[in-house]
């Protein structure tokens, strides 16, 4: 297949792609995102660029006759037939949106309502760090490496058992001999068990994170927490890198079931996460291997595409999701740049079009604990709401964003 | 560096070395595995070969002055600097030990004995697999598919929770629709989890099979058992392929004390493993996929090196295992060639030098049940007694292959 030289404007980037491929997917390979709701149907018109120079093949679609008359044409349904000049228009840019990212003001309503929030809850964090001093085996007193430290841990932590994985027990040997018997043990309590997730030498309890996640459609924000402290030392946003495969869950899940669509979906969060991460920890100087624990929550189609779980029948009646309790992963089954033996937890959804992001809202509002009638309300890109108080609770949902950007 | 052609005999076998490499690397390298407990130390004198051409460095060690006057070196300590031929006499070779699989005769006292053993338990496999009629989701009764299933697997199973790996989520909507809603779910129930191993389309409940494995430090032997019916359907049996790297327990610890002996000698035990599963999978037709559990025993360095946990401690004073109440696994954690999710568990250590392999026999001889004062011995290559009854247990153990071989 012949190459042909593609260049961007105003940016003035070139790239070479292969002839025939949509100016949309040459787009995308270098980074620069295009808006799209159709899952590259040529539906959605949203991706609207203007060939300056060179020969294209235009496979029409849904644009608006101001933009053909212009010479504009659908990036996902213009293929380069030779070398091409495009320029691309603000309004069809991903990083025209605006990623909103809460702050903190000292005085005010928002600073009043989150201490509000978290006033409530006690600090009993999901991941405890314990520094163990143990005593050196002798020829008599002569138990297990394994035993010697879970004999210790239990003193400090109400659990029935003790998992260690197989990678930090590999290791637990040299660790403690290296360590002089004195280490700091990170541990994630799930049901009656305390998962081993880090061993570290000496104290290093004040140096255990965790990352609370929302996982939204079009954006995604991270918060990194001291564990030992429950500070919040950093927040940081950005937008989802799904969206260049579409800008709506309904979309989303189109393009999911395309090949190798569901895998690109996932890589694309979970890279998006990992940005977070890395500015995070720089910002912060936290070494990312600390990060012990990480919970995260969205809606259903965004959890499922977080776990890589196929979301095509939540768009087909009736609608039933793989799982609304989904289960705690490993950041290495994930591929989160944290601790890999790090447990994520993902908020449970209540259906299709109720995640877990409403959920950890209503949890964190307290409206099922309150005998007042509320009304909660999430705007997003996909709105949903619940009415209720302690004695019962209603919920729906529908497509939101479209309503306040003039489509849809 | 120069190559060197390398010819054994009475094999004549050929193979291409770097010059100053030793001939038993070379040898091992092809698969002709010679004699060690020196773990190639220069020091046991058993890997005797003779130099019938071409020119080699002699670094000398310990050789028997017959040996010496007949011409023979050490393998371990003579490195090639030309084209050679060297000559392996049947004494070195490892593979003229012969692997004992137990025969069930049709009469007879091992028969007898074999019923006893087995005749007082119930058959009560670790991994069940249920078969289920879901009933399809719909507009109103739209319940999650791991809801649906795990609701239906509890009206079978008494199990407080169920869990399922990612890997396996990931497919089960298509699982569930493909097979019109009726599965067979295959779980090993561990503490109060049922955790899903298989899900597969229509009844495959008596496909389900488990493999227990005696890991043994010259021989490993495996056994397949149907797990609908308890049959024992195939018993298989061979060298263990560490043996390469010496052939007691200290000289495979000095091994693995080498740069990657640990990994090379997991590597050798789980290669082992899977070409009996290979053997016996394909003498009973049976797909390897379908072995959804597995259970080992084994010393307690053979089970450290399995896990891939470093045995060194084990060797030093105090003589400390890494673990003794070891965890299970998941297969594709270790590199088994059975269904990946497969769980595979070790039977606990009483200590360094008391492993596993005792303490099943214990538990199917019932020593510790019986009211009689008995004497449990096991004659391996490590030896082991234990004397007691129901009110107490006593233990020892010491090396016992060479007493046997008569050297050592």
């Amino acid at each position: 297949m012949a190459k042909c030289l593609v260049t961007f404007l105003p940016e003035n980037i070139s790239v070479e792609a292969e002839q025939g491929t949509s100016i949309k997917q040459i787009a995308n390979s270098i980074g620069i995102a295009l808006k799209s709701t159709c899952g590259e149907e040529g539906t959605c018109g949203r991706c609207a660029v203007k060939v300056k120079g060179g020969k294209v093949i235009n496979l029409g679609g849904n644009l608006s006759s101001r933009l053909r008359k212009t010479g504009h044409v659908l990036a996902c349904r213009t293929l380069v037939e030779e070398d091409v000049v495009v320029e691309i228009p603000k309004e069809s840019r991903l990083d025209e949106h605006q990623v909103l990212v809460e702050e903190t003001p000292e005085k005010g309503v928002l600073a009043e309502k989150e201490l509000d929030l978290l006033s409530g809850y006690e600090f009993d964090p999901i991941c405890r760090t314990v520094y163990l001093e143990l005593s050196p085996p002798t020829i008599t007193e002569n138990a297990s490496d394994f035993t010697r430290l879970t004999a210790e841990l239990r003193k400090h932590l109400d659990c029935q058992h003790v998992r260690m994985p197989l990678p930090i027990l590999r290791t637990l040997a040299e660790t403690l001999r290296g360590a002089d018997w004195k280490v700091s043990v990170s541990v994630v309590r799930f049901r009656d068990t305390a998962h081993v997730v880090n061993i570290q030498p000496g104290d290093t309890t004040a140096l255990s994170y965790g990352l609370a996640v929302d996982v939204g459609t079009t954006t995604v924000v991270a918060y990194l927490v001291n564990l030992h402290t429950g500070e919040v030392v950093g927040k940081a946003g950005t937008y989802n890198k799904q969206a260049i495969y579409g800008d709506d869950v309904i979309s989303r899940i189109i393009y999911a079931n395309e090949p190798n669509g569901l895998e690109r979906l996932h890589e694309a969060v979970i890279g998006t996460v990992n940005e977070l991460v890395d500015k995070l920890c720089t910002e912060h100087q936290v070494d990312r291997t600390n990060i012990n624990v990480a919970v995260t929550a969205g809606n259903t189609t965004m959890a499922h595409l977080f776990l890589g779980l196929p979301p095509k029948y939540i768009r087909l009646d009736p609608y039933i999701p793989t799982a609304a309790d989904l289960p705690p992963a490993t950041a290495k089954e994930l591929g989160l740049s944290i601790n890999p033996e790090a447990w994520v937890f993902s908020f449970p959804a209540v259906a299709s079009y109720v995640g877990g992001d409403i959920v950890s809202g209503i949890l964190c509002t307290r409206v099922s604990q309150s005998d007042q009638m509320t009304l909660f309300i999430d705007i997003g890109t996909n709105g949903e709401m619940v009415l209720g108080n302690r004695d019962f609770m209603m919920t729906c949902a529908c497509s939101a964003g479209p309503a306040f950007e003039g489509g849809g």
